[in-house]
């Protein structure tokens, strides 16, 4: 069934719409206040993410206050080495922290695929409920961290500004790294395919550090691993297209490369410009972004202005598919009367593109 | 007077050379036994720059060990901001420090252009010193941090992942900004004319920061004010031109904006293909980079492998000028036998397209 408001799912699919759709990257976070009670509620991180009604309560909070164009699942996207039994822990101050890193041999061999609706079953009793309580406003969209960027946090054991422990499995023992790569491609091909089974109708592979590798590598190490993922993808559900986007922070060079994965829509971070990356794949694929997050912090008239360089960069819509997004996740200092001007914005003046 | 191996300043200049010239960024680092002899010796990393016999010792240190084509002179980036009395520490484990962050119109109304040979006589005594000491063996490059890069410690206080304290001035108050920048852009331009006077033979610009800002923003808030330096920069000195090389790490999106700004040079991260970035701006400028700093982590075959990757890209040089380098600084944990595989290689393997 179709979603009353189908506007991003048709802007993904490059069809016609009134205006553009607009979601933010962790719409469903800390600078909500009432994502914070929430959160306090269910008294950690990983407490929330793996409660499906708590999980189902933040992901409604933007959707209801700022009339947002589509829901994300919220989660993380280091539930799938979570569930190879890695140990995630979120440590105040520090993040992300695995028990146990992968950073021998023996730690790849142990590596497996695990069973998305056994150890991640909860992740799916969160899609379930977020599409009943979502009512089909507005459609789902569900994600994964790319193979890649779960590598970097499962070698690294933590998040980290070089991520050297990674590079240096990467260029002393590539094999070793490519068979990690493989094994999460396929662990995200199934985590991916039994969110679109619970419901989630459209899916976002998010590569965070993509962008920290060399050209030529970012084709070998990650790129590669993406399009793996969007190959084994499940195409229809509900008699509908279940459109996929793939986001490299950083990603810029390699807009013709991402455009040529297959995937229906690539996003952008805020350095590229947008005129350019439509001129580039336009043709192809739909685009999504690229505010700046910080862009938020301005007063009315400097987030209007910013909200509508983006529009006016991508110009004419017609059948070339836009989403809007910040270019990176919405800060958690952002005042949060500024994204319904953010908001309001982009669905108002979009209207003359359309 | 020519260095005896002028090669570095030669493909600067675009004209043919044997060879294509390597230096590394932060080749004068860490990762060389030697070097934490010394920096042991000064006691503390300003110490260590402040004093001209130490930043001496270290600036060649690199140089009689690997044969490289060219000096930096040791110092910081951070030294301008330091004289104008922002009061600058180096915190370990946190790195850079001010006392006194510019967070207040008061503040930025407070904010000098300093003399170089006053509050900065220490570089310019560095500068001789090195130029003394290196006999003309190999030229001096002179730095600085680009205006945006100093105004983000400035402002913040310190480094930080998201520089969202910088962020808020530029979206909030960007005039306030603007005179940050105009007055670092002031400071830094008699800051590398004091350096080009004093013996230094070509400089860079060290753009750290300015990949986090959106395009358009990046083209207002530091591209222009680089190009207000390069305008104001000493052209010739000792008979010779002194090249110019602007670096902006993340800048892949606005090479040709780059090139357009008068610099003799223009510097790419690793990311950057370096074929596309030739044939974007091979015909206006040289170009340096771009190995990925990690690659210097594998073993000898990998290690070839990559500075061929780089080399090969760029292919037959002629006149149009490359200088290999990391795309970013190198690491501290870098294995110091794999810095003089690079070297020899580059030295060797480049002959062919010359």
């Amino acid at each position: 069934m179709k979603p009353t408001n189908d506007c991003f799912l048709r802007a993904l699919k490059r069809e016609k719409t009134d205006f553009t759709p607009v979601w933010l990257m962790r719409q469903a976070g800390r600078y909500l206040p009432e994502y914070c009670e929430t959160r306090a509620k269910a008294g950690s991180f990983m407490g929330l993410a793996k409660n499906p009604d708590y999980a189902t309560e933040v992901t409604l909070q933007p959707i209801d206050r700022y009339g947002i164009d589509a829901a994300i699942l919220f989660s993380d996207i280091l539930t799938v080495p979570d569930a190879m039994g890695l140990g995630l822990d979120f440590v105040p101050g520090q993040g992300p922290v695995f028990a146990k890193p992968v950073q021998s041999e023996e730690a790849v061999n142990n590596l497996y695929v695990p069973d998305p609706n056994e150890e991640l079953q909860y992740v799916m009793d969160a899609v379930v409920s977020i599409r009943k309580a979502l009512d089909n406003r507005v459609p789902l969209i569900g994600f994964s961290g790319s193979p890649f960027t779960l590598a970097c946090y499962m070698v690294e054991g933590r998040g980290s500004r070089d991520f050297r422990m990674v590079k240096e499995m990467m260029f002393r023992r590539p094999d070793l790294f490519e068979r990690v790569l493989d094994i999460n491609a396929k662990a995200v091909t199934a985590y991916l395919n039994a969110q679109i089974a619970a419901g989630a109708q459209a899916v976002q592979i998010f590569d965070t550090w993509g962008g920290m590798l060399a050209d030529g590598d970012f084709q070998r190490f990650s790129l590669k691993y993406m399009k793996q993922v969007l190959d084994g993808l499940i195409r229809e559900n509900e008699g509908d297209v279940v459109p996929s986007i793939i986001f490299t922070k950083g990603g810029g060079e390699w807009l013709e490369d991402m455009a040529a994965t297959g995937a229906s829509a690539v996003g952008l971070d805020w350095s590229v410009n947008m005129s350019r990356a439509r001129a580039l794949i336009g043709e192809k694929v739909a685009i999504q972004g690229n505010m700046d997050p910080f862009a938020l912090f301005g007063d009315e008239v400097a987030i209007r202005n910013a909200a509508r360089r983006v529009m006016d960069a991508f110009g004419p819509v017609g059948t070339a598919g836009h989403v809007f997004n910040l270019g990176h996740g919405i800060n958690q200092f952002t005042p949060i009367e500024n994204v319904q001007i953010l908001v309001d914005e982009v669905h108002s003046y979009s209207r003359q593109f359309h």
